[in-house]
């Protein structure tokens, strides 16, 4: 029974890996569920390749992997919503359900959340896991095991689209064209956007971007400016929305420029250091600025949207591997291919 | 230049109609309008049929039509964002730009609004009209005539869709599949809605409904309990927003039935009467309830939405008549087929 | 070890009464309490003389109460915010927190929450009490326990004027001077309003009412119309606000009468049947309605106003009754004297 | 008929200046004000001082003076809702009625407004000035002229405190204790916040602070962090909101520091260059940012707030010169005296 472990940075494995008692023993409000399909994300990458991040630092072999999707194949005494059998996807964050945080609504602030492939948390790229029946959730026959991994980074876009309040009609700007870029474009769209600008340097993610939605323009950031673009499409208007998904320091220090006046930026992509905040320009605009971390509450609805066609995940899974081959999947996706967006893993 | 006018309840007539010199006179910020098409609404249906629509009661021979599109033909002095030959669509009410409502971004409430084929405005099946450039919207060359006739009725949906707050994945009922019914689906969608239930009692326009989106579910209301329906598909937790479409006292008595916790009754049909409501059902939910009245602010979201294909229209136009079958059109409409949505006039 | 029994509807009894082993027990995040200070709500004088409050009745003997304050005598191994000889009040319904209604954070609207003096479950007046960590807030110095049992009432009105959204400024009208409409209106003023209305047919209680804070009003509904007096004082315009706390048929159907263009009407007072509303009057304003059930996340926050002095419950405190006095204490609130507010009990 | 004018930067002059005809003539809609009493705002000693404020450069002789209260001597043609005689206070931005933000209800961030000495327009430091009846307000007779001239700055602790969304009971910390610091906390406290912690690194002003308000907390931020000192007060937890009001960079870079999970900062000060932002402790309490500009809406709310005695700005008024003293004041408001808070300025 092997999993995926980080051994320490830049060291992966694929070996028997005990799991301590305690995280294996199924509770009466939990399930014991089957890995099918785990997705690569750029915070598993960025273990293997620097061993931390920010104050999270990885001092002992842990697996990695929280983008996942499996099978119910034992329940807890008091589980009613869920079936042996069942298909389903993981919210990889436990909160304390006592916190002050967790009662307010806002479980995803809660400090003592417990994240997987967060040291020292373990991920799951192993063939089993147990997790709490409140967490989990049942897929509809119409969403496979692949799209259901998808939940995982789709739930960030959802929640920042969310954050954002769009009102129907919208424009919106998305600084970023990798993975959570393009989910929160597609939640942008979905979320009631007519038209949502994507600005990346990279032609190839943007080449993405666009086949993806007719409402979606690709704007590449090395070549013009995303703000002239968007006042010459809204008669000097600006956006009504800003995402910004680069977690750059540059890109976040013009977050303001190309806003109307009353709009909305989300700041989504993490940012390890202070950055440049143009007060000014916020305050001519009397923007308001919504940070967001990680998601609450939106696994149910994006499986919802996966399912009634609302928003469709597939043609960013770009490439599956077999979990045999995991510690390659890992070497390919450090490197960054720009045609990928999203790489999974198909456990056995 | 003939004109479509309502002589009085029952008498429709297409004859020469002289327009006030005063309502025909191009001020600084006005745009001369040549009309394109315009679709026939309920309202003017209501008019031709009953001579009223609650305290609006037509006295003189009043020109019919407010849901139109057409072509500038002259620009007042002041204009600058609209040139001749540009194709428009028009917003058919017209607040006094000084009033408090107004000023507070509310003008759809001002009392001063003037709004077209409500007595004793009139309205726009007659050659050409003048209107403010501010209530005027350029059309982008893929959004034709037809559908720009229908930015009106699909305003009142997307308004609607705005009051709600819908949040991505967000399951709604409508009630009614009526032309707003359906307008109002489509843009609760296009919002971030996952599913829509549109509720009526005619099989046929169940299967209009479903025929539009993958994401709408038809229920015919003589044969389920739509609350019913609705809660077994949500694990008895209920939809998150009821949209009252049917303007039929006894559906409105109902609207809490379906609604989660913690949701949301948009309420758009327009009732003659006081209704019954169940303050209870809406108590131990802690319902919010919105009463809608028109739209402001939402005509140039529609159309960037017809532009982008958020929302397509187009299979909602079920005829289209010429202007000297318009009596005929009013005819046929005032008979109610069950297999028409919307019909409209060409002008020639 | 005595309690107040309601033995049935009408009947009442101070005796000793035994408690079931489960509920006396001590969790690990429970403290026990010696009730201090109980006030009399409306609710515990209905059961006494109905026997019943729409679908809750009283089938077999019940202690009555649920506006407490007491003393921490003992408390559970993981309890770390509360100590023994803490002064506090309490939250008297205790949601599942499990269920999906309170992660959302809405505890309150979770079916199966247990509430004090809510058939089956047992209130407070009595000598002790077994109650969850969670829900039970430390008093500050400057806070009494005669004020401490007035939080569960001024809960109510603290919630409605936060559900309201009121701006700075606001003006508000507070339908009905009971208990549960004045502190609704010193919610009103605490929050925001710069002037608060409140309409009674009893001239005893708007005196009450208009001596708590300048910026209140009285109106008597008997002699004036509410909206006339409302509309003359805002230059025709109404108020933002309209709270309605009377619960009766009556006065509901007439909410929207004083209300602006825009405005909020929040619905306070239970309504065992359907109510008559004016949905045309909500439609031309674009009113939204809030419909509350009991309270949220708020008891902490009224503890601090009463502590810093932005609201003063005292001149409500009309009549202090001694344990022993208790039926006695009933017997006279079910008299409903024109010139009592709040009535409390304390303990020996 | 003299006026207070800025000939350039550090010269003032009182003597006579002619007003351009336009500037002077009556229209319709205007009324015409014999100014009463007017303050001095930190902007008007900047402009004195330094000549210019970032973009506004005083490059011809200008009025100094934007907060204004006085009497009606003429009006328009068209004017109703105010007559000759009327006591008075004005909102000194005049914005484009035609304008997308002014038709949004935002009109505050008009590009086109036309604000009191800000260069170009000039100011009301003079015998009178004609204003549009939309933005002139009547003052109920309790309501004094000095109280009325400081409507406009409180009118920016008005607007913050909207813009926060102030839930009854919150906690807050306004950093700065300077004008429009302290009108901030009082606005705040107005508004619904059970503590409001003010910081200030000058002692004397930390003691005005608590003298306006039991709810107020001085903090000298000298002396002690005022993250700790919140937390310590909040169980661990943090305040609701934070208001920044210092305008100074170093403050702005900890505006996150004592945020509770899901609270709100309102950056009111102007910054003329970007500040530090950081974005992480942002993110990890989801916190919002609203950047605020000026105010819209809040002019009437602010004279009721007065009138009703829920905000007392008297205390603030610390001196008072006669208009032929006038250059005096502009010099000793220049050095900054500790214990001042607003000076004014009384026309003859």
């Amino acid at each position: 029974m092997k999993s995926l472990v980080l051994e320490r940075k830049g060291e992966l494995s694929l070996r028997d890996f005990a799991i301590e008692p305690a995280e294996a023993s199924l509770g009466a409000r939990d399930v014991r569920i089957k890995l099918h399909t785990v997705g690569i994300c750029g915070s598993d990458v960025h273990y293997y390749t620097h061993g931390r991040i920010g104050p999270f630092v990885v001092e002992e072999p842990m697996i990695l992997g929280h983008e996942a999707s499996g099978l119910v194949i034992e329940i807890g005494a008091d589980v009613t919503s869920l079936a042996v059998g069942d298909r389903v996807c993981m919210e990889p964050g436990i909160p304390d359900p006592n916190s002050k945080a967790t009662r307010l609504g806002m479980y995803n602030v809660d400090p003592a959340v417990r994240f997987w492939a967060t040291p020292p948390v373990h991920g799951i790229l192993r063939p089993s896991c147990v997790h709490p029946e409140a967490f989990t959730y049942k897929l509809p026959d119409n969403v496979s095991f692949a799209e259901a991994a998808m939940v995982e980074p789709l739930a960030v876009g959802v929640h920042a689209a969310t954050k954002a309040r769009i009102r129907p009609g919208d424009v919106a700007v998305v600084m970023g064209a990798g993975p959570i870029g393009l989910v929160t474009a597609l939640s942008a769209i979905a979320g009631g956007c007519a038209r949502v600008y994507v600005s990346d340097l990279a032609e190839k993610k943007l080449q993405i971007a666009e086949s993806l939605s007719s409402a979606i323009t690709g704007v590449d950031a090395s070549k013009e400016s995303i703000a002239d673009r968007v006042k010459a499409e809204t008669d000097g208007w600006g956006c009504d929305i800003v995402f910004e998904a680069t977690g750059s320091p540059k890109a976040a220090a013009r977050i303001f420029e190309p806003l109307a006046p009353g709009g909305c930026v989300v700041m989504i992509g993490g940012q390890p250091d202070p950055i440049s905040y143009d007060a000014g320009a916020a305050m001519i605009r009397e923007a308001r600025v919504e940070n967001i971390f990680r998601y609450a509450h939106v696994f149910p609805r994006c499986v919802k949207m996966l399912s009634s066609g609302t928003i469709d995940v597939k043609p960013l899974i770009t490439r599956t591997f077999g979990f045999e081959d995991s510690v390659k999947a890992f070497e390919i996706a450090a490197s960054a291919p720009p045609s990928d967006v999203k790489m999974q893993i198909e456990l056995p």
